[in-house]
């Protein structure tokens, strides 16, 4: 960690940051140079508080050196993190498809779609019981009904399950699912995050709209520090100004996630696009990009469905998609 | 609202869309193009789920011509609501200071920054009990305890306070919190909102960082049509590309929302730039752009603040910046 | 196109509209709502200019119902365009990849490059002789003498070359350069387009680092509606708040350019991140995603380069990518 | 500058970098940590090519620590610029009104215009000749014609005139212009800016839509590294993801352009918002916030406009804003 001083200081300024940081186990090297004196802090500055530094007077600027989070971080944990859920495995050389409708409104309608994405390859079965909408006008999710009725698409297919939690006054309806899915619109809600690093599920944590890659690591941060190690990382687009896609993809984040991180690295294209014919050339470049997985909205009857029917694939289309996606990675050497 | 038919459709489609729109209590207008097929919906259209028509296939698009809010509007609310606590009002003519800590640290520290700001005139006193921090090693803040040391700084000063809350779990520790925030990271924490539509405290709801107004509008919805219409609505700058300031504050933001909607909104410069110099001049640009209020974030040690000290004012300067500020707003024909 | 009336208006403003829309061969088909009236233009509407009809003041809005662009279109013309130059083909099923230094520095120097990604398989070779630098401070390139330079190279090798105009007063220099490159910086720089409108050379067209693919098709038809019809796209990354990487890379540019238009599309990994070990996935995702080449910085001695050095590759690191970009390009049914 | 050295480094490639700083001015001071290691450079360190030294492979990264403009910065200039033209000043306690219609359309218009701006108190008219629109199928401009106008008005009125250059070509017809304008599209057209650091004439230039406050300094510095010092900055708003406006106006832009540079700072709220009755609100944002000058589109009968018409205020609208503007200025210390 480097600390830049201000032009102008007087000695006690010096002596009180001086002070401040003797608490830290961290040595202290100063460089005096013509304009400006630049302290470098040797030692583990991860438990400096960095705001409590930048603010004293005499503080110009500070750079962190090293990246600010520990138990993602791929230096102390070199192999790749598999996450393993009935028998199924996600992350190293381990591919899986993620497919199924946006939200759950009927036990045919899921049940159908269940089976008609195992048929065409899907390991696991997505599907959201609780959807978090921008008006609430629109429909909201059967909730616990919707719940149960992906536990029985579970049962009759035996894919594992994977669906959203947006609040932890719900966490006991979750008892049974196999993944639990953070959306991107709670990827900074802290105290969900916290809750979520006692639990002993897997959860797919979604990039926030707004969020950097470094936030997003310590957001997986949160939960693992918590003691649960068995996260997933999701890129689903981020906001930008183009307005032709309802999200931009950012696909450099999957070999960057992958670099800093040892976590699994899927990607969302259905919500990212919004446009359904997107989802196969974006599948592609995922996976050709190092995806460990994909996650597609499928619905047996996109329109009727109840909510963002207009990205999602009939399962005709899903099984075209997936012939793709399994061609491509095959040529890039990974198990499905 | 207008939905723009493909080019290319079967009578088939155009029948199972008519039917579809039948159930609503809507006229529909069709305008044949030489290549496009238009329709138009008259009557009462707030009601029609917009996504499940756009899944269609015979669909190009939908455009609507009125805004997706109601209770928010001032189309149906012409008159400014002004929130009223404890003899102090927002909105309309009356212009408020909100300041103090960041975080609650101490005892002796809230109540010295209360009476710091109260005797410069600030009428609402602000302090994080719960903190949401990027990281899970950064200061969290003293939860219960720090809501009790703002309780108490309220009865000594009488100043009414302002806190963030972070989880619904949370919620019974807020009963005696004159307005609750929430922050810019749980706007769209949809839950959160709707169970604080059953109170009937006033909700102080921030911007968040990616979000546009239509969505901040839409989140002051989800409050208001659970009953309580007490919303006070707040821009605290949002995530772009520059990177000299923490955000970039939106000050369009104050005449767009006070011309779409009747809720009073305040200004949070410490949050959108981080950077103590700008609260100045920054507040005097949201003064006369039309703000009924500011948040200032005030700490009587910036120095040894646990949290974002290097954007809090001292009590010294945020009595100079509250002296332009009364200025300002009397220009502007506030009360303050 | 679609004129949303305001909700009150005179008769007279109306009549207004309804005579400045007579000039156009349009026929006015007006819906009277309960609140809205919208007026329906049928015909050719590509002569109107919106702008002029917005301003009225009985105008709320105009929705446009087909895209902007006529030259670049892919609905007039939907068969791939193939740049051809010196015999070797881009677009259609001929994938090509473009490489050189990011600027010329000397004679030794570009020839080495180009015999090394000649011989590693690439087709084009680029080098910039006027470098565009965010400081004046910044080696600006080598100019004149640098394009002789480049003249040199494909001399000796006999690959056509691409380097990048400035301004129109240096045209005559570019008159044996087969390929010209409009830069990021430069694709408003609508007086440049015009002149290239003119010229009969392919041009290489950088999309804007804040510009919408709307924005990007509108600039290639400023080129095209000057009779220049041999036009590449390419996309080398937008700008967003992330900051791991220097620009967003937005691949869900290249299957919507691909199906908006039947220009050909390169992707720029190099720029886009400017981290020299993302070239290789990002390349595969880019061709995965349906690119029709790729424009790769390779320098024989990064650590030297007077520009841009940190991003590129060396020539072994580009035979290295090179064989991956070959295998997933063929993977891809794609002729290199 | 703080260069950071990657963790596994040979000898040999750190004395290949010693070597190569050793031909710069500087010292240089290494701290050694227990992971990385940091030199300092101590001395003139502007003539360093930051992507030179960065390229190498022993670097991890490069931390400046002073700013990279030098002509542009206050350190080395702290009085204020002003710039004056025909008697009229802006900058320092000057503050003024530059106003008139986007496009040149006929003699009466600009004339009538150009009177009705003077008698509200504008001390600038604007007008644009050459027109830059994202369409080439948009009215471009009268060119050379709409010069000859706006001069006619100049003498007429005594008003000094700015208008937009958008290429080297035309640069002799600017030759009786008082202030040329550089438009955000050109914000980076380097070779231009440097034409204009030759010109006496005094340049207004405008914040490309998505470059950072320190690249629109650099490009400042560009002109007046040629040895022209007379630049007028002007914030007009940033691209962001915000619809509801046509860009997003960054007032802190203001603020912290004066406290980094000496020059004026303008604010241009009608191409920033595109929504007329935002200028007032957001004017005297501006002069709160410190502006010393606005830009304000005026057209004598907007619904006619060829060009943006839809943001233009009428003579009268601006009549009423400029009481508005002239109080908020005195109340503000400026001299109008």
């Amino acid at each position: 960690m480097i600390i830049i001083l201000k032009d102008k200081h007087s000695k006690e300024q010096i002596d009180e940051l001086y002070q401040e940081l003797q608490q830290y186990d961290v040595d202290i090297k100063p460089i005096e140079g013509t304009q400006t004196t630049i302290w470098g802090l040797i030692g583990d500055v991860t438990q400096i508080d960095v705001s409590r530094i930048h603010s004293k007077e005499v503080v110009y600027d500070i750079k962190r050196v090293s990246e600010p989070y520990k138990a993602a971080n791929r230096k102390f944990h070199p192999d790749d993190t598999i996450v393993e859920v009935m028998n199924e495995k996600i992350g190293g050389e381990h591919f899986k498809v993620i497919a199924g409708p946006c939200s759950i409104e009927t036990e045919e309608q899921v049940i159908e779609v269940a089976k008609a994405v195992k048929k065409s390859g899907a390991k696991f079965l997505r599907g959201g019981a609780f959807k978090p909408r921008t008006s609430p006008y629109a429909f909201q999710g059967l909730h616990a009904e919707g719940i149960k009725l992906l536990l029985k698409a579970q049962k009759i297919t035996g894919l594992p399950i994977v669906t959203e939690i947006m609040s932890l006054a719900h966490l006991d309806l979750f008892a049974d699912v196999d993944i639990i899915q953070v959306g991107a619109r709670n990827m900074q809600n802290f105290e969900l995050l916290k809750e979520l690093g006692h639990s002993k599920k897997p959860i797919l944590l979604k990039r926030g709209l707004a969020n950097t890659l470094e936030e997003f690591l310590m957001s997986a941060e949160y939960i693992m520090s918590g003691g649960n190690e068995n996260v997933i990382l999701c890129e689903r687009g981020i906001r930008t100004f183009e307005t032709m896609t309802r999200n931009t993809l950012d696909l450099s984040a999957v070999p960057l996630l992958k670099h800093y991180s040892h976590l699994p690295v899927v990607v969302d294209p259905s919500h990212a696009t919004g446009i359904p014919w997107l989802v196969e050339p974006l599948s592609q470049a995922a996976i050709a990009a190092g995806a460990d997985g994909l996650m597609i909205e499928v619905h047996n009857n996109p329109k009727k469905a109840l909510c963002d029917g207009a990205q999602s694939l009939t399962p005709t289309q899903f099984d075209e998609v997936m012939k793709k996606i399994t061609a491509q990675a095959q040529f890039c050497n990974k198990t499905l």
